[in-house]
């Protein structure tokens, strides 16, 4: 499993407040914080609080703080191209682009830039029209990913399809399409790229909202993810991904796994 | 989901020793507690230390204690077909029996015996050769099943086809292979049978037990499970099985879906 840290992003209270106070500290603590709990990468994310002409400034600002901190590799968080761009300049290992769209132009675009900074993508199933409501247009999308990727001769180690996630409290009927349309993208190239999932918008506006996580993670690995934006410091979040892992045999089991997994870390 | 409680058994020690002192009020409490924790339906097995010649009596005794607590019917479980066929006698409603195994014979002479009684029955996807050790005999021993109840005009909805969950500590490539031929099942027949699993021995012999009781519930739920034989007292257990059915759109979503779910046992 490939963990993506999500902490480190605008939207969140503290995050947003250190990016105003140009306060280090926090972002650097959030950084080695998720790194010990076992994540591989970290999101970096400026948020929408961020004037948009400032937008760059505070990418290269939490790229460096992140990068003072820890080694792990950054995955940089923007909608916008000219951010996106900025941190692939500024990073110092292979990061992961988060994201693109399934649009065959953009597609094209950042696959390019991806292979010229040699970093990964993440590409969503989604294009101009939105969401898809249902599973099949998510399985299409994903078809176009992978033939853009084949046409351009993409890593598909470096390609991080994303079915994305919407919250249960709004359509509740999502959750269960996005595993049907999961099931189905394991039948569409071999090898696989990744597929990921950016988790927590499972549980926006809930009361349960660490149990839904948690709960919904399991499922996705159970049909195929393996790689996760994620908040690593949820320890029981942790478990039972550590433990999903080891049920489709993925780490050698032993009774003390949970501690042998996160010491190997 | 139907929960079968797994606690009136004779391999737990608290229920092997109220068997030997015929001791009423251990097995009324634990009928209670399950029900009030949500049972369907209540396993009864005297367990392996009754010696043979008085496992028909001691399976009586059971059902007599149980159904003086708790108005849910039993899923009358035993190995050998006599005691099976004396707690079909003995109960007040419709039963499970648990279980057959894939042999045509047998699941001839159970299927028959089932809708004498009005019975479901619980169908082991193995046969004399023992339990298969990958997907693909699991399936194909399903696929006899479902030809037997075809045959006989066996309702599917009283049918419960089960792939046999082997303990992880023992063999860690075998939960892989089990959700793998679920996932294959789902193409067996249309209307389907339910799908059960005797969930506990995926984590017999571990230290984690309920972590992996609860991840594999999860992860199996997500591969068309509808059934399960558990133990409802394991509140975080009974939490997950209620958050995975929501995020499969089988109750509706609200805030306190948990306790919503719960009230309506």
């Amino acid at each position: 499993m490939i963990i993506i840290g999500e902490r480190i992003n605008g939207q969140f209270t503290d995050v947003e407040e250190a990016i105003q106070d140009r306060d280090e500290e926090v972002i650097k603590d959030l950084a080695q914080r998720q790194v010990e709990c076992g994540a591989d990468y970290l999101d970096v994310n400026v948020g929408t609080s961020v004037p948009s002409h400032e937008r760059e400034e505070a990418m290269l600002w939490l790229i460096d703080a992140v990068q003072e901190a820890v080694d792990a590799p950054i995955c940089i968080d923007s909608p916008r191209q000219p951010v996106i761009e900025a941190g692939l300049e500024r990073v110092e290992k292979p990061p992961i682009i988060n994201s693109c769209q399934a649009d065959m132009d953009e597609l094209d675009t950042y696959m390019n830039m991806a292979m010229e900074y040699d970093s990964g993508l993440i590409a969503l199933t989604m294009d101009k029209d939105g969401v898809p409501n249902d599973d099949q247009k998510r399985v299409a999308l994903a078809g176009n990913i992978v033939m853009k990727a084949r046409e351009l001769d993409f890593d598909f180690d470096d390609l991080f399809v994303d079915p994305i996630v919407l919250p249960v409290s709004a359509t509740q009927t999502q959750p269960g399409f996005l595993l049907e349309a999961m099931q189905q993208m394991q039948n569409l190239s071999d090898p696989l790229p990744h597929f990921n999932v950016g988790l927590s918008n499972i549980s926006s506006n809930t009361k349960h909202n660490e149990l839904i996580n948690r709960t919904y993670m399991v499922m996705c690995i159970a049909h195929g993810v393996d790689t996760a934006i994620v908040n690593p410091m949820d320890e029981e979040l942790m478990d039972a991904i550590i433990t999903a892992e080891i049920l489709l045999n993925e780490h050698i089991y032993n009774d003390d796994y949970l501690s042998a997994y996160r010491s190997s870390k």
